[in-house]
């Protein structure tokens, strides 16, 4: 199937996926008389009194906005907000279909932080959450940061957290499944954008000790002087033992490797040089840092990818649905670091029957995120 | 029927009136493939080759924002953003209802001219259009100026144009009846804010000569003082004859009065002293400036009002719906005062049968819309 054809032509014959829809029809003088003039002054006027009441009396509390600056789009990069815009409209759908949660694309005309910061406060009461998405590191950083400290809704940058929890709850059952303990994991990471600094982050606070994170050239370490403060700050967090080099020699005696970078940097002799039973969670996208095939001949004991042609498949729509959900019907104020490590142990205790070929849910299982916004809601 | 306590309870039990409609389900991993990774990289790789693709490949050309900064929301006033959020899904289930037209609403959470216009130009990626809504005067001239200036998609303040077109197509049928020449018609308006200012400059751009305005301090004339910018630009257009003194001495001898301001300014002694036959169009809301008894006991000829319980109720949902429906579908890159007059001179034209109590299409007829956008299309 060319998903490329498909795709261009379901677009252009939809228009877009996206539209409005009215929960309640106005077809009478009476529906005309409640939705708009004249009954509409009183939920107004309950909410001038009481500005609580917005929860009650409008959509805002299921609505999202999906915003991006389009600086970091899929695996396409810097390619614009516009060009993003059906990407957008893609996980607004997701939101929609998961978990019944209502968003909208908002794509800016800036990459500015301060704008971006501003623009989204501007605009902020239209929503009960937030979702940052497909914004390059570092700026997703500071803008997320931002975002939370002036907000009193969700904030939350997908490609970091989404990503995180998903990889936490399969390597989870990946370790379980070679018979180690997640603290005890050596881990190497490939990627120190935004996905793998929240990878290093959530592990990190689940208490793996050893995490090397490598970019394209080489180790995080001591040794590099070309590291911005992004990749600085993830160097006080990792690398304990202070290895540098390439990230082959990262690879030398880990348990598991998690790819957040591009397809191709590792081959079959680093696998090889792993620790018995090594795990690989590969997710460049579309084609992963080694294909499964390879990982598997080079002795990998689980193998999953961001790909749903194999088994596996590591996909932010586990968690970003069912945590949004949570957190609307919650009406929690923040995304804690609780909720994100309650999404995971949700994900991974769903799955019944751990296989080296079954880690994590199907990401097209629409129970999960009832799941996940149940474990969320619970530590909110 | 407590339309008040209706309200309440409809908006309670529905949670707000708006939700996100998804044009094609998510069910099966081919869906996911085209609706999201890997297929829609296409699509977003034609939109940033050929920018004039997004209008093709994504819902960006059936979206209009209803922006708002609650600083004037129905006759309530300043009541703010959150409190004016009910009002703004109402708008945005019109214009779904009327025209296919999907709309969200966007509140700002400032009423600077500045950074009203900075985040509506950030945000305007994502929409086909922008209905300015509920925007006090005189800042809302300058936002609406500033953005068809600054941004090539159709940008409108319902509260002018909407009001103003629905007039001119009521005073179009009322001047028929009574047997006048609209170029001759001597009109006195009462209200010179948003919606004042822009009935009296349609009517100047019909020729009518004759406009004489009137704000709660009385005619806008040289003897005042106290006229802000706006009031002075209008001033220069109208009062041909530089009268001066109250609202009744502006009616003296005039055949038609349009009230866009408060509740019982008008009694029928004002009434009696205007010309033969007058037009009485009493907009103010809910309760008109003259309440259509009383305007028909003193002698009116034609009345109309902004209410649905009399005949001829004058509601801009005859106007927006239709004009952005044709606007989106012509993709016009701005509303000009051609397509103004067009929508205005289709809705008199509508009415296949003029009589005093029928000078205006009714609110309901979900037809109006078609053929104000039919009229429209053929003017961009």
């Amino acid at each position: 199937m060319d998903y490329n054809q498909l795709s261009l032509e379901m677009h252009r014959k939809l228009k877009g996926k996206l539209g409005l829809h009215v929960k309640s029809p106005v077809n009478s003088r009476e529906d005309l008389s409640w939705a708009y003039t004249p009954g509409v002054a009183a939920p107004c006027l309950e909410i001038a009194k009481d500005p609580e009441k917005v929860w009650e009396y409008t959509s805002r509390g299921n609505w999202v906005a999906v915003v991006s600056d389009g600086s970091a789009v899929l695996g396409l990069g810097d390619i614009g907000p516009a060009a993003g815009l059906p990407v957008m409209e893609g996980k607004a759908i997701l939101f929609k279909e998961f978990a019944g949660v209502d968003a909208f694309p908002i794509i800016l005309n800036t990459q500015n932080v301060d704008e971006i910061v501003e623009t989204v406060k501007r605009i902020s009461l239209s929503f009960g959450g937030i979702n940052l998405e497909d914004i390059a590191a570092p700026r997703c950083f500071e803008i997320e940061d931002r975002l939370k400290a002036e907000l009193d809704i969700p904030i939350w940058h997908d490609d970091q957290h989404g990503t995180a929890i998903v990889v936490l709850a399969a390597l989870l059952n990946a370790a379980k499944l070679t018979g180690r303990k997640l603290e005890d994991l050596k881990m190497v990471i490939s990627g120190a954008g935004a996905a793998g600094v929240a990878v290093a982050k959530i592990l990190l606070s689940q208490g793996v000790k050893n995490v090397v994170a490598a970019d394209s050239k080489g180790i995080i370490s001591k040794s590099r002087t070309d590291l911005n403060e992004s990749k600085q700050r993830l160097l006080e967090l990792t690398n304990p033992n202070n290895v540098s080099g390439s990230l082959a020699d990262a690879f030398v005696g880990a348990d598991a490797f998690v790819g957040v970078s591009v397809a191709g940097v590792v081959n079959q002799d680093m696998v090889r040089s792993m620790a018995k039973d090594p795990i690989i969670i590969a997710m460049a996208n579309p084609t992963p840092e080694i294909m499964p095939e390879e990982a598997k001949a080079a002795g990998a004991a689980v193998i999953a990818t961001g790909r749903s042609d194999y088994p596996n498949q590591v996909n932010n729509v586990l968690a970003f649905p069912g945590m949004f959900r949570g957190a609307l019907d919650a009406r929690a104020k923040k995304i804690t670091e609780a909720m994100k490590l309650a999404a995971a142990h949700a994900l991974a205790d769903y799955v019944k029957s751990v296989t080296p070929e079954n880690i994590i849910p199907d990401p097209l299982d629409k129970n999960v995120a009832a799941v996940v916004a149940e474990a969320v809601k619970k530590v909110v």
